[in-house]
């Protein structure tokens, strides 16, 4: 191709309807001239052949994607960051560009979206092996054909009865092995302790040895004595993750056991099938997070997690777990806080999903997780700080409410400690300090975990 | 826990009854004793608290995950392969481990298996950030309860009544932007040069500018025109990735109006879908590779292609395009000859599926890669190489089968094309070496692709 024919893949992003296109963020190293490298990418990402033998059509203006920004951040490299059997390759440069991909190529279709965005075009780009996609900008008018959450923070909060503080959950240990009618007690007792939401392990399917059905119907039951002991609702968050010809049929049977919010392992399922259980689902939709980490844990390499945490939203999940602070989760704080963001940030008519960050947590986790969110819009998802907690669940859940209690109240752990046995106990189990989760525990009793 | 608990996620795999495990191979990159992060991985995997509080049971006999190989390929590395945030860690060691995992944990169920051996409990074990799931061995019990493939290579070759050579695919180009009728006549033309095989790009969705239905009763009936005028099977693979709860009425009304074959993209879609759209598919199912290379890119980091081949094999392909040979495709040699093997070995009652290794392939590309494979049972999928050549697809379509002929008669390429002026028109386009691809071509008809 000529340099005339590149331009046809260059634009001014002033010039362009903006209602037409989505932003797209990518990091890319490529070889040689990196604004052709550039061009390429948005060829190869769109119309790459945009006329036939022997005509003059020119199917760029409507169907290409264009660069619209350009920003080189390092030239001359030595080669890519990131060995991929090529050796050493003079000029290689690192840049961030900007993309305008005009959605009307592929519609409002998740699917088609991902392959046009994180697709074959995108990942082989002639000269381009290393390819972050960093993040992905919608226009209000591309949204408005998707539904998002049903309920939404708001929503999710008034099933709750809780609008002045973070929300509590417990992932019910151990996760997976023990039948329905042992696993429901330790679902009741936690309900009990002050959990606002006891949830099945994200590994926890429908087997032989704990069916869904059984299951929900017990831990249904058992949930609604907590509510009428405690007063307050509770939720049973059954995981549905199965084969996507199961899910409504799952969805169904769940809900009318008792469950009353469904998890549901979002990637290993697939997006699309999320979209289409949330036309019809009529309880809370809750993502968690597995098959995401092979693709975001690079920093110059494969999808960032604010793209994964925006494509849930839009799928239609009320709240998303997520991977949270601390070196336990290999995430960094500004990639934890840039999901959590990611949930609660203005998206056109797309309701805010309740942010779930994750990681070992336990009574002494709150606070720094609180601090670094500044926003009680949140979830807490302990495992084994609760199921694991030496006065059992009950009293692992009471350690969680101490430890909000004494946010509230501006009181230090160890103060609030010294009046609640619960919160004593914790400080004990897991850890010294307040900050830091603990390496060891004995017992079988948990070594960490989502949770 | 103390070195007696870690040791019941240990086990000699000659002890394991081998139709109740799966095996997993990784490659891990871990700090600290790295027997001990591997019998971590394993908890983590499975079931890291494996008994309530103040109970005596033992869920790991029946639920554990368990090592049974750990091959140290390097220890004491200065620090991790790829900068994870930590900076400097010391006495990090390079690991092959293999591992048991009872699939009684899930059943044989493709997102609770994902979930398992690449979800959270593999990306987040405590000190192993470097994680690749390099391989997944199931045995013939599990396989049992999967369909795999409807057809397979065998009823693929029946439906084509090909039996001595490879499927020639063409990928009809501008890949999108074109209405249907101008699409169509492509697709007639690549006919009746030779292909067997006309599909339609990745890309190319159900959109308002070339909507499925007519797109499908058009091709459908210049396919039939072209079975009759060359006297031979011939396919009008359609793409009908779209939204989940699109994908049989999508199947329904394409195969109805003429499609014969039908395009997914696999991962996009998602496997699970793709098992539930087998159940009820009355044609043969084509994979398309988008969203893999960013997991397995990377040779110590993510999931190998070959894990994604074998999963693309049990959720029911009969055929499965991947990326093929070149620098142009940023797959090594090793890697394309790994996935043809995974859709071609033996795998219990599942049935073959195709390969189709593609990449800037034209003519000349097809007696390299035939040389490599050794086996007619692959598919070429040209896109340029025939909807780029200058004389047209027809053209195109008869230089590939040209240059097959020069393969069976044993001549070279250049000695065929002295007879064959569109195996000619060709080399003077395409290359002037039948190996290389070329990185630039004029006029926009085509720089790279699939394809």
């Amino acid at each position: 191709m000529t340099d005339a024919d590149w331009a046809g893949f260059r634009a001014d992003e002033r010039s362009l309807d903006p209602d037409a296109y989505i932003l797209l963020d990518y990091y890319l190293e490529c070889e040689g001239d990196p604004e052709r490298a550039a061009l390429h990418f948005c060829a190869e990402q769109s119309t790459a052949q945009w006329r036939r033998v022997g005509s003059s059509e020119d199917l760029r203006p409507r169907f290409g994607a264009r660069l619209v920004d350009l920003q080189i951040l390092d030239q001359e490299r030595p080669g890519f960051s990131y060995e991929v059997g090529r050796g050493r390759v003079p000029s290689v440069s690192a840049c961030r560009v900007r993309i305008a991909h005009p959605h009307g190529n592929f519609g409002p279709r998740l699917p088609n979206l991902l392959s046009a965005v994180c697709g074959e075009g995108t990942f082989f780009s002639p000269g381009a092996p290393i390819v972050k996609l960093l993040d992905i900008h919608f226009p209000d008018a591309y949204l408005e054909s998707f539904e998002g959450p049903q309920f939404g923070v708001e929503g999710f909060r008034e099933r709750l009865q809780i609008h002045d503080r973070p929300i509590f959950f417990g992932v019910i240990k151990p996760n997976i092995g023990l039948p329905p009618e042992d696993f429901s007690e330790l679902g009741y007792e936690s309900w009990l302790g002050g959990l606002d939401i006891a949830k099945d392990d994200e590994m926890l399917a429908d087997t032989d040895w704990c069916p869904l059905e059984r299951r929900a119907s017990l831990l249904g039951a058992a949930r609604r004595r907590a509510e009428a002991e405690t007063g307050t609702p509770k939720v049973y968050l059954a995981n549905i993750t199965d084969e996507v010809d199961r899910l409504v049929e799952l969805h169904d049977l769940a809900v009318s056991r008792g469950a009353n919010a469904l998890l549901i392992n979002a990637m290993p399922v697939g997006l699309s099938a999320v979209r289409m259980l949330r036309r019809q689902a009529r309880v809370p939709l809750v993502a968690h997070f597995p098959f995401i980490a092979p693709f975001s844990r690079l920093a110059g390499f494969g999808i960032h997690t604010r793209v994964f945490t925006k494509l849930q939203r839009l799928a239609g999940f009320d709240v998303i777990i997520m991977p949270g602070f601390g070196e336990r989760m290999h995430t960094s704080d500004d990639e934890v806080r840039d999901a959590v963001n990611a949930c609660l940030a203005p998206m056109g008519r797309i309701k805010r999903s309740l942010p779930v960050p994750g990681g070992s947590d336990w009574a002494g986790t709150l606070r720094p997780l609180y601090e670094k969110l500044g926003t009680i819009d949140f979830g807490f998802v302990p495992g084994r700080g609760v199921f694991g907690h030496p006065m059992g669940p009950r009293g692992g859940a009471a350690s969680i409410r101490q430890a909000w209690e004494a946010i509230v109240a501006g009181v230090s752990l160890e103060d609030q400690a010294s009046r609640h046995p619960e919160l004593r106990a914790a400080i004990e189990a897991f850890g010294g300090s307040p900050t830091v989760a603990p390496t060891k525990t004995s017992n079988g009793n948990g070594s960490g975990g989502e949770s």
